[in-house]
């Protein structure tokens, strides 16, 4: 019998198209002895999870709930095959970014602003943004403060399966479009990484989706900040590491470009931290992937990737393989 | 000669792509003398539009810049042809739709207030939404506060030209569309208006796009509000008076409802409405058109008209014929 741990803190009913042949142990942060596990799903909480830990024995095989899994390795070691939640969050995920970009472009935490004193105002002075606009400070009439995401350039750096669905949602919505990953593809044509700083200036819109890796560790700095066009707007959907968080702060204090982030480095972000109070900013606390649906939709890919290991069938989400 | 008064607040260069043969006069809200034109552009903003209307004589023809002209008639009589901006508007409306209904799935209101804080928190007790979501109050885990937009049942009243391109938009979200509109069509399927209150009750989202007319003027009231599901989002993109005020601040205190609205009754909303303290809500003050391109759009439709009227072929966008 495979015994297969799961957290605690997930109604067991979630797991009732689990294959037979298991037997689920509920695993809480909070264990005070040792549990013999063959398969660990872990919290979905990093910080819950990593208090685990120190309590399993005998994991071979580890199935996150989420897509990155840049935490594990570090935490188990080489020893342990690690598979992640690929394919079950592409759609919160990307919904958040196409949200993200929106409201920034409607300009809704200014208009909350607005809702909250409680007085009708639409035309705001704000002559860096008919900059970024115009490409000259001359007022635009009506002078309100929104923004058509039609006829913007988006660069989409990262084209894996969310990537890929951020695409499909944006097709509507009449943006060009221009792709960069690790390697270059032909159809449909992808750019190689080493373009990224040729492709930057001539763009409205950075949406970063890459997996957290050495290579992608300060992919934009202070150096891909200073290419920016004025009013640049950065969307960070993947890990708070692939921006250089000192000139992210540097960038946004200076007035150049806009920001909407759900990761940030150091995660979680400290109290009294500079990006807090950055103007232009969207911060969300990590919760891109979150709807009622995580859980249910991350565990139907660990059940499929058991089935899997229980049949000796190869893994389809190995990001470790067990050395 | 035919002599067209344009809003002396629109830039003259926006005019180059004007037809030959017309002389552009420009119009200010501060007139001190009678203006004699032929056809008339008015300010977008209709208080400044009435406030030069007692100077012009002579006004055969009115061109709007806006797609809502319901103030125009009551200003200038029957005597008047009047056009619309019909298909000015629609992507930057369309865009506002969607960016409201993701921005409050994505809770950025509830975010925006983290981000002031400066406390990273991911975690809330909301057991109302609890019930929107599952049917019941039991917490969801993670207990975050995000939906998904996938899956959603989306009542979209109101199938003109701004209705199909929210159509358009929403294609690659996978939510379940419903159409109705004054009179029922068949390709697609459109339902007529007397059936909506059928509808109601069977759907997540309802967004509101019908032109403001006696027939639609408190489509949405008290009796509609009962009979929503708890958690309704109410997305009115069309005129304030297509909803009745009163009721739709009774469903927002109630928690039963939620509502992103770009429009009120009255408008604008005075300093002390309840519309302004009540919960779930977004409010943006009559701004979703707004964009840099909207006066070059508007303007471009306009020219467009006045061609015609110089040829004495057919007008396009006739919203009241002169009697």
């Amino acid at each position: 019998m495979i015994r297969v741990g799961y957290p605690s803190t997930i109604s067991i009913e979630l797991f009732r198209d689990f294959p037979v042949g298991i037997e689920l142990i509920p695993i809480s942060e909070k264990l005070d002895h040792d549990v013999k596990i063959d398969v660990w799903i872990p919290d979905p909480y990093p910080t819950r999870a990593m208090r685990a830990w120190p309590r399993l024995r005998g994991v071979r095989l580890i199935i996150s709930m989420l897509a990155g899994t840049e935490w594990i390795p570090p935490l188990v070691g080489p020893h342990v095959t690690i598979c992640n939640a690929q394919g079950a969050h592409n759609v919160a995920t990307a919904e958040w970014v196409v949200g993200a970009i929106l409201a920034t472009l409607k300009y809704f935490p200014l208009y909350l602003d607005v809702q909250r004193s409680g007085v009708w105002k639409r035309r705001f002075e704000a002559p860096q943004y008919y900059a970024a606009i115009t490409g000259d400070a001359t007022p635009i009439y009506p002078p309100v403060m929104l923004e058509d995401l039609a006829g913007k350039r988006v660069l989409l750096v990262g084209y894996g399966e969310i990537g890929k669905e951020i695409e499909h949602m944006l097709a509507p919505f009449r943006v060009e479009l221009t792709r960069v990953a690790r390697s270059a593809r032909i159809k449909p044509k992808v750019h190689p990484a080493v373009e990224l700083d040729q492709l930057i200036p001539s763009v409205d819109i950075i949406i970063l989706i890459v997996p957290a890796t050495n290579e992608t560790r300060g992919l934009i700095g202070a150096e891909q900040f200073a290419l920016m066009r004025q009013g640049t707007l950065v969307v960070n959907a993947a890990r708070g590491a692939v921006v250089n968080t000192d000139a992210l702060v540097e960038a946004l204090k200076a007035g150049k470009i806009r920001a909407a982030i759900d990761v940030t480095d150091p995660e979680p972000l400290p109290e009294g931290h500079p990006l807090w109070s950055c103007p232009n900013l969207l911060i969300t606390p990590h919760v891109g992937a979150a709807s009622p649906q995580m859980a249910p939709n991350a565990l139907r890919t660990a059940a499929d990737e058991l089935r899997r290991y229980l049949n000796g069938e190869p893994l389809h989400r190995v990001v470790q393989q067990a050395t």
